[in-house]
């Protein structure tokens, strides 16, 4: 008995998100039945964090424990041949007993893409926001700085599981561009429900100049949910990389560049 | 009355590419069909190049006549209201008389797409051609140096139309990498029948390390059709630019980068 680890790359446009839901297709749904499928054995996946509907990943991180001996990489291998080609499984390791994939977790970087022209790019549709005026980064930036270091998030997203914290630490709040292409690339410790898509859905009202860079400490400073702007779409949102404490788990998945 | 260019980008998945089929979907009849929702006429699209099932374009151009009046501004914004998600107009402009998409054309611009990993990407799985071996992308670069310049290119397409001719002349033909993208552009006046990815498949056996680049030589020499390699699949595909006289048009489009 061992429990294994895995990097989990998926298109989530066609899944009600990582969790098992009543309804519908779900990446962990697919990733136990993968598991079932190669070993028989019905094992219960966990993952780093509850990406919502049509959220994207490229660094999910899973595990579960498993019965049977596998060699990684051979399971890696076979998890590929039975998944869906909008998932995959990019790495996998043997961790110690002692690893959680979302209690153990460092830090998550989300990543959220906007493609900025005034004509929709259609190889673009199911992983940017298509925003036809341009947009004012700069304003975008200066207004997402406020946001780094320890805060009540309350205004931009809700509580996960039992904690009813609504506190994070922000370690990197950043917008980038390449011509018509823009990205925010956004790293904490957690992150609350919706909070990355809240806190995009009103850096959006800044770069439109719909509002002052100013908002944002505002609204911080009401910790009140129901002030929150208008929450981005989801399919603009891809969770890029989780990380852990080095005695844990050091994967060699390097965070993509910006193209990916 | 009018002729209008068009610069038309679409994720090639769901088409029979993009001339009209007497079966399945195409480019050429959804733009037709978006045209006939806004002027009522029945126009008659021509293309630069008739892209085959599953390819892609980020810079196809087409033209059509219309009799209605329009601001090219005001009909880009009008057809990607109607186009269907897959398709978009990115330039639309006022072109005379003497235009014609292709046989206007100075020069095509290709580029095919490969996910060099041992995993698939899903994000990538329908504009990528996964290959998870590592490939000899100094080997492929070398192999393909033969093919620049006037040649006849017979082992490697068909002709397309009424002319016989299987001579091209090729400006440039380069392999790129960084990290698991690895992606040829190759550009030339005008390309036969299936000739890129004729080309593809040939110098993927050179970068399998399965031939040596001498081969691509040795096939051009024989010109005959048969000898050709293997044909890579056409998700791979997409058409990036076509460039015309200065005094004809001048498209405002910029070659997209790489990570596009």
């Amino acid at each position: 008995m061992g429990r294994f680890a895995f990097i989990v790359a998926y298109d989530g446009t066609r899944y009600q998100g990582f969790q098992i839901q009543r309804q519908g297709p779900t990446i962990q749904g697919e990733l136990e039945a993968a598991l079932h499928r190669l070993t028989g054995e019905v094992p219960r996946v966990v993952g780093a964090g509850r990406t919502d509907t049509g959220v994207h990943a490229l660094g999910q991180v899973a595990a579960c424990d498993l019965i049977t001996p596998w060699d990684p990489a051979d399971l890696e291998r076979a998890m590929n041949a039975v998944l869906p080609p909008d998932i995959a499984v990019r790495q996998v390791a043997m961790v110690q007993a002692g690893f959680h994939p979302r209690f153990s977790a460092r830090s998550r970087t989300y990543r959220y893409r906007i493609w900025n022209a005034p004509a929709r790019l259609p190889t673009e549709r199911l992983y940017s926001l298509h925003v036809p005026r341009p947009l004012d980064v700069a304003a975008m930036n200066s207004a997402s700085q406020v946001l780094v270091g320890e805060h009540d998030f309350a205004t931009f997203g809700s509580p996960v599981g039992r904690s009813r914290s609504t506190v994070r630490v922000l370690y990197r709040a950043a917008w980038s561009q390449d011509g018509p292409r823009i990205w925010f690339d956004i790293e904490a410790n957690a992150f609350l429900r919706r909070m990355v898509r809240g806190l995009v859905g009103t850096l959006l009202l800044v770069g439109r100049q719909q509002r002052s860079p100013d908002i944002v400490a505002e609204l911080l400073a009401t910790r009140d949910r129901s002030r929150s702007g208008p929450s981005a779409p989801g399919h603009g949102l891809c969770l890029m990389q989780v990380t852990y404490p080095a005695d844990l788990w050091v994967n060699s998945y390097l965070f993509d560049k910006p193209g990916t």
